[in-house]
């Protein structure tokens, strides 16, 4: 496989054509980016975190039933991945309240909810990524009424998949941000990543913070998080 | 009827209790406010204005079989209504882009929509009434899903008979926020209000708009606009 052209770079990721059309190579970054880019930074060694904890929990829910756009794993920093028009939606997924619908409704963190939480928001760094709901997504051509019933019931199965393994790490799924991506043949796929960056992870015992929250926040240790994240997940 | 004590003061209205333990007495002030109470004053007669207005179109609406809390006009600044609890949610239908929908999502005002939008908003000043969907209501304990279904089927109606209503006096119903209570039995119902405080109204051949935008944007001509939608609707 060769790595052609750099086709967009994003905050934390660069995809890079190839000889195959319909394929790409996505290469982790250690940057890091919260509130909307307004703070910046890196995390040592998170490109390669990043790779490896993504690439094993695309397998985990391909093996479910899920269809992505993980082909395989390269090396350290690189996955081989099918080319996506990724749709302009991030998918949020919170069985905990935190983060910002916490302070957008004034709920504390850590409250309990009386059903999950999915929330889309439309992707523009320019309205900084606003919440929306599906009539809006559907009303300004983001999607359709029936794509988005699929992206939310392979979202609520992401969340039934990765609940369950990251509660058997001793990790709690806090809330998620998903991206899908359609194909040529418009078939959706989940795409983007799943890790530290886009989790809220807490550790079941203690409540401690696994994620990006440590970055944001600065409450240090942040990279041990990432390879605590990836010592459990892969059962070291 | 005899008006007893002051239940609640809102923005733009005050009840009252009756000596019937399931009926309040509405009274709209003249007081307006806009940007979540930011902006504050008063529009000439407007009390006098909306209860006829909303009284109306009430009866419109009820006509249709929309049930609301509406009994009667009891004179110029107060209505008969039947007594609710308000659920917390202001639900608001767009059938072209304007307001905050437009400068949200960076859409030109007056944009035509591929669907209607539906929102529904978490009615807290302390936190600017913010966006929510239906999983945050529920979520919250501000609704159950089976109330959402009836407040979003009732919503529906209203804006196909008032779209229609509205037309034939030359008016577009641009868009609107409505609230609904519920009664001691558990009954939804709608409340509130419908007047140019609470829809925006453009005249259908000028696109001048007839409605509380001439207020929060220092158009002027406020009054005008409100007694030209009494006199249209009224026929006169």
């Amino acid at each position: 496989m060769t790595k052609k052209e750099l086709l967009y770079e994003g905050k934390a990721k660069k995809v890079y054509a190839t000889d195959k059309e319909d394929e790409v190579i996505v290469y982790y970054k250690d940057d890091a980016t919260a509130f909307n880019g307004v703070k910046k930074g890196q995390i040592e060694d998170k490109g390669e975190l990043n790779n490896s904890i993504t690439s094993m929990l695309f397998e985990l829910v391909e093996k479910h039933g899920v269809k992505t756009h993980f082909i395989e794993k390269l090396n350290d920093r690189e996955q081989l991945c099918k080319k996506v028009d990724i749709v302009p939606l991030e998918v949020i997924v919170r069985n905990v309240a935190a983060g910002s619908m916490a302070k957008r409704l004034g709920v504390e963190e850590g409250s309990p909810l009386k059903t999950t939480v999915f929330e889309i928001c439309y992707k523009n760094d320019d309205y900084d990524d606003p919440l929306i709901n599906d009539t809006h997504a559907v009303a300004l051509g983001f999607s359709t009424f029936e794509e988005l019933k699929t992206i939310y019931a392979m979202t609520d199965k992401v969340n039934e998949i990765l609940k369950e393994f990251f509660l058997k790490q001793n990790i709690k799924l806090i809330d998620f941000k998903l991206e899908f991506g359609k194909t040529a043949d418009g078939e959706i796929l989940l795409a983007d990543e799943i890790s530290p960056d886009t989790c809220r992870l807490w550790d079941a015992t203690t409540n401690e913070k696994l994620d990006k929250d440590r970055f944001r926040r600065d409450m240090g240790n942040v990279k041990e998080a990432y390879v605590e994240i990836l010592n459990r997940i892969a059962g070291k």
